[in-house]
């Protein structure tokens, strides 16, 4: 079997003791910086790798700098190895500059406990040929929009056209281009590909560069397209959150996320 | 000015380059086991040391094994400093056993921007005395609750005379005993201080031990009583999420909380 794209774009590879190489691959950037979910893709599979585990049960990136595409060096540290999970760190660096700093506790998320409290469902989705694909086109939709493939719920996709609904919210569909599979390291990529959710608000806000993103992942995602929900409720102090929820094919919760972002000050 | 218990509890010297000792005080268990946010906030001072930023602006500590009284050793790394944000990493270690892992990036957050969009409210919560204090007394409920002043709304604290109403969810009245200030980072003790959420459930799960924490804080509180509310939606995959929100008395939104907990196999 060939490694998807997705799976080439963020292979590391063993660079002595604790540490790796990875590389930012052209074509993964929104106006030139890498996607943060991207970025944080590399991270985990470095840390898949220090520690021996498949999956990130929760992961957390600091954003540091922009990510240019060009080699990347992943420095990590085990700091508990558990009989059931492993917890380790991670620096991305590149040209000597830190990109990200990771946090995560690694595991086995094979076996699937029941679900004993689902106070949620699925985003309601029309079905996805009915959804809008914001395929790219020069600078917006950004060149990342090849990398995935989005299907964004056509209240949702106002905003693209100047005139944003005013809630301040984003669903659509996920998959990866090529039939590519997503495991629990693409979900990291997944948590955070959606346009930002302020762009539906009527807010004037044109950029949220993300202070720290945390996903938890619950279960590995079935085959097929995902369903994701993107909500914002509060804007203050400076900073917003972005609380993310998937769902995969058979209706089950795969994995959640919330970021905290800057709102630059006009 | 005399430091406050809390702040006495959670002080940390430096004991060398990057190096802090603390101490775990007694009494700020619960059956045995430090209170999580309490050794968060510890982690938290010797960042704030580390970092020279007053604030934490956002904080992920993931728990690696109990916390008991005693010395603790706190390794600190300073990954950026940068003009408005710092971001650093730390490690607490008892008897060489690694206690917590923290990720943090600091600020001052002195200066409170506009509140653009505040899509929640305060937990509409009875008069203080009319809410349900839960003195410690003998197991439970534990000498922790000496160490904070919790008042629960009292259909949330049914709980505690075994008859949980079925809704996970707590929401109560925080401050800090003896007039103590609860300042930004007395606030990573109070959104890890109320009884889990999923004893109000249905669900016999009496033991749910937290995975990863991450905090945000928006802005540093106003005097006074602070109103929490927290809540679980998902109980699946043999994991809880429990989502936390933090009012100041004068009615904003001060702080954000999500932690990624295990339900322990029946």
């Amino acid at each position: 079997m060939t490694a998807g794209p997705f799976a080439t774009a963020t292979e590391v590879e063993s660079a002595g003791e604790h540490a790796y190489l990875g590389s930012i691959a052209p074509g993964w950037d929104i106006a030139g910086n890498a996607n943060g979910g991207y970025l944080l893709a590399i991270g985990v599979r470095a840390l898949v790798a220090a520690t021996g585990r498949p999956d990130p049960v929760t992961a957390t990136a600091h954003y540091l700098s922009p990510g240019r595409p060009g080699p990347v060096g992943i420095t990590t540290a085990v700091v508990k190895e558990g009989r059931r999970f492993a917890t380790a760190s991670a620096v991305l660096e590149s040209d000597g500059r830190p990109l990200l700093a990771v946090l995560g506790t690694f595991g086995d998320l094979t076996e699937d406990a029941a679900a004993l409290l689902v106070d949620g469902s699925p985003p309601d989705l029309p079905p996805v040929e009915e959804c809008v694909h914001l395929a790219p086109g020069g600078a917006w939709p950004p060149p990342f929009n090849a990398r995935v493939d989005m299907r964004l719920h056509p209240d949702d996709a106002s905003f693209a056209r100047g005139e944003p609904n005013g809630i301040a919210r984003v669903r659509g569909w996920f998959r990866l281009p090529d039939g590519e599979p997503v495991d629990t390291v693409g979900l990291q990529l997944a948590l955070d590909a959606f346009p930002p959710t302020i762009f539906n608000s009527d807010l004037p806000v044109g950029w949220t560069p993300t202070v720290e993103l945390t996903t938890h992942v619950r279960a590995r995602p079935a085959p097929g397209w995902l369903r994701c929900r993107f909500t914002t409720r509060f804007v203050t102090g400076g900073f917003l959150e972005e609380d993310g929820e998937i769902w995969d094919a058979e209706d089950r919760l795969v994995a959640q996320s919330r970021q905290l972002a800057l709102v630059p000050r006009g």
